[in-house]
């Protein structure tokens, strides 16, 4: 199934990815993990829920971490445009019968809730708390030096069906791998915000999130927190990588929190704003499309993944096999 | 005066900055600095003009090299989201009596060709050539490996008029300089395509173009050109840097070409897609707002700009005093 | 087997390695492998043999590679202090009965060759011709920047051994591995020139040599190889890498010639030069001494090597299993 | 006056610079900058002396802190490499009647102070004080990361003369500055350890230190540093930099610490081993001997110092004027 021609004219208006909410098990393992490890930044916390931003953000969070006693990812954030759209968005997602739950949620303004077809839980809201900018406050650059979220990658049961919906509201696929034998899509990047995506999909069992990735400055940072996880008790969390990404060409890693739910560390690809950006077609065959220097991921990487509350699973359709490693 | 609220429903959509037409006195002179040791690639030439592209880009160009007997500037390009974007852009242009000229230009569709009210050519367009991708050629990198065309820069002999201009047609301000004394804009950053700036405008004599600015991986690949300039008998055309702007914190080097036109060389500003972004105000008389580290520009910096071909020359307005090196 | 004492006051004085002499089967395809590929600089070539130095090294070559039926290497060459220390090297070798052959060398002056106790051809001399710097002639740094040779890495049948008769000319142990059960010593890494070795030894049939290293500025330098590499044919000579040592700290990548000789990539290590630093000791089964981020080395790393020329092979002492990739 | 040519038999056997002791005036504003700020470690601290090692050093301490009345330069220390070196060199100090004062020193065995002829107070030892490594312990890193000692610079009143004496104790040139007009040398640079030098001399009031220098893996870290500074109210204690070195092509900062003390970070010089190494010359009117991209250092570069206790100043006999900055 060939990739949709892009929807320039969408029914409203995503400005990008913002947050995720995540389930932990022991909230101050994740604190280390994610604020003296990965080094972002705490705006709130209490005995139960952690907000953080990265360096360069100004809105409040993009992770939320809430205590539970099960790991689960509680739902993916989009920022739209304005109110507006919002209500646009609403309107949208009720006529598709998706369902629209307006929620409250702590340092946002007006937000709802729905579902995509499969299940992931999604929230819109325009309009989030706007902190003071610390980019230039270096003292308080820690880890990895992570600089702002910059995609949620997603396990689909059905990635030709991901595209299509995700692609109806406006998201416009960058890159893809097509399976040669059925023609179908095993993989996608997709974005709104100018970079290679804000979504991926890839096939699998779904829907399950397989990895929210963060931004940062150089490959040199992300050696360094090799280095630091290395020698601090995380080494058996270093899931893949250090390398280069065919797809999207960024050099990345790959690092496990202490649930599993996994972490990209990313940087390095390149700006899409084009709206006659020609996707690139990678063959799933093709051992460079995953790490462009040819060493392929661990079965890890293509097997496990976070599951989203309240979401079925469901085995995907495709059975083709990527190159995974022996 | 204050920045203005920004235009987030502008007249026409213009997606971003695209290519600048550079007159030059000797073309193989420019051949040499452009192609051999910034390292943009070649994508047509003959006796009289080269067109050159940056290592990410899939237009067919971003500069244009015309042999010339003067140096000049011939116009500032910018890419339309679409056809009827640009009949819309062209509509506007008209009906604000600036003059719409329907133009042919080698590798691009539809273009016309306008200015803006203080004079400075301006040419908006939806379609170039589209080029296969060079991105992970490796081979090709060369000299400061320029991944993509930045900014404009510009001498404005009245920033807050032209910041009120390229507000109106949606570009939105990210930082900018007040003159604590006067409380008028000594300098601004406007964006369209999500990074610190597409334009940006300086108090001086203009309009003039301080500088074109090209996007670069990191800090070393500015380390390098520096090293090969400083030994390939470009020492000279080194002017400005290497460091670190307190606006829009990139990390910075200026060059100059053999015509004088001015360089910059630009990595690491950050995302500005939020529609809700706060503008940074610096002042003035702050010396770390031009080098956060501290070093002041040379009088040259403040001074010397390239002509744009046809535009008479203004003073400036504000007669305020930047912090110059000694 | 307990380490040696380091011999201070060793029979003479060893400066460094200094250079190798590959037999390879296809001169073309050497050269564009350590010349357009790794960065090497030509100072002398003809039909059969080509002599290559690296960017901050006068000596005249560190690398010949010589037209040949079959892949070997010729011989490690070491530099003395002077005449005088080459003529007691020569009175000391012949004094074991090791044999010492006085040998006309192109671009070196006095020189012998002899043979360790296990089979490895030895060259020693003084007096290499000296060429011009190149460091600061940044226009010809190319590939991954080699800057000089840093070290040889043997596999040895007797480690014990090796380190024994090494450590009699003056080799000091900065780092090593030892087999837990058996207590000897599964590698050693052994230094003259202040860095963390010269030399170092690795269990297996022996002797061969497994790898020669290369110094380079930063882990950036090592990702741009990495690329090259990926994009111009030869990924398949990717072996192992990108990574961090444990033992030696060093940022690394090993890549395969096309006759197979492995050659490191390396940078980064520390400086050794005190002559009473501790050796510090790694046990062979802790994942982290071959990389510190965990990631185990393929099979071929520790099977695969390039024999010396008549040198008889002899299968290892020690049985014990490092940990292989699976 | 021409380089002597080395002295590759000296009388003893220096093996490194090793640490210096800094009279401060403010303990706590000297542990902020030198331990927050730069990231030196604390090996030992007491109300009125502070010792610290770098990342990579396993001696006690490079560098000691001693509150005091004023700002001084306590004296310089040496390693030797035995007893039986250390008990020649106090024997030739003697002999030049120099001085030999045996001295108790905190974490340090026998040891004897003495001076050169210049007034320079000079610290000579075999064994300090060793520490546990800690380069892989990656959380301790901060500021720069400095990794270890690496020069001294001291302002001489006679170049000439101080090569003549320092080479005579087996310091060997590796690069020089001379005065065209004249003959004399304005500045050299020397080296016991395999580097560009342990010590350097520069025309000037003297003797006077000009700078101790650290060495640090690679110019992002220096960045990094320059970051931090210009946003934690240090930006005034930036002097020069960053840039290339003309000699010994290292990249280079320049800081002055709360007393004036000036300190270099530094790295990515060349190895300097062979004893058959060629200096390298320099005219003092290249603008690029001192800044590869040929921006001059400012006036107080040439002119600012700190004074050796009990040293007494003598001007400088050579007059010529180096390049300024305006
Ligand atoms: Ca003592
Ligand atoms: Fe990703
Ligand atoms: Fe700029
Ligand atoms: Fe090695
Ligand atoms: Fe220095």
């Amino acid at each position: 199934m060939p990739i949709p021609e892009p929807n320039l004219y969408p029914p409203f208006n995503i400005v990008r990815l913002s947050h995720v909410e995540y389930g932990v098990t022991d909230l101050a393992a994740s604190r280390a993990f994610y604020v003296d490890t990965l080094g972002l930044q705490v705006t709130d916390e209490d005995d139960t829920t952690i907000y953080l931003r990265a360096m360069e953000e100004r809105g409040h969070h993009c992770i939320a971490l809430v205590q539970s006693d099960t790991a689960y990812v509680g739902g993916l954030g989009f920022k739209v445009f304005d109110e507006q759209e919002l209500d646009k968005a609403a309107a949208w997602f009720d006529a598709q019968g998706l369902g629209v739950d307006w929620v409250e949620r702590p340092f946002i303004g007006r937000a709802f809730r729905t579902r995509d077809p499969f299940g992931i839980p999604l929230e819109f809201y325009c309009r989030m708390d706007r902190l003071p900018p610390i980019h230039q406050q270096y003292k308080l650059y820690r880890g990895v030096k992570p600089l702002r979220i910059d995609h949620f990658n997603m396990f689909s049961s059905d990635v030709d069906a991901s595209v299509a919906f995700y692609n109806s509201i406006g998201f416009r696929v960058t890159e893809y791998t097509e399976d040669a034998e059925t023609g179908k899509c095993w993989a996608a990047w997709m974005h709104r915000k100018g970079g290679v995506h804000d979504v991926a999909f890839t096939n699998g069992t779904g829907p399950r999130l397989h990895h929210t990735a963060f931004w940062v400055p150089t490959p040199l940072n992300i050696i360094d927190l090799l280095d630091l996880m290395a020698t601090t008790g995380y080494v058996g969390n270093i899931e893949r990588g250090p390398g280069r990404h065919g797809i999207s060409n960024a050099f990345f890693l790959y690092v496990r929190d202490p649930d599993g739910h996994r972490i990209e560390i990313y940087c390095s690809d390149y700006m899409t704003v084009d709206p006659d950006l020609e996707p690139i077609k990678w063959d799933l065959k093709d051992p460079q499309r995953q790490t462009l220097w040819g060493a392929p991921a661990p079965r890890s990487w293509f097997e496990e993944g976070s599951v989203f509350e309240g979401a079925a699973l469901t085995a995907s359709v495709l059975k083709a096999q990527p190159i995974v490693a022996p």
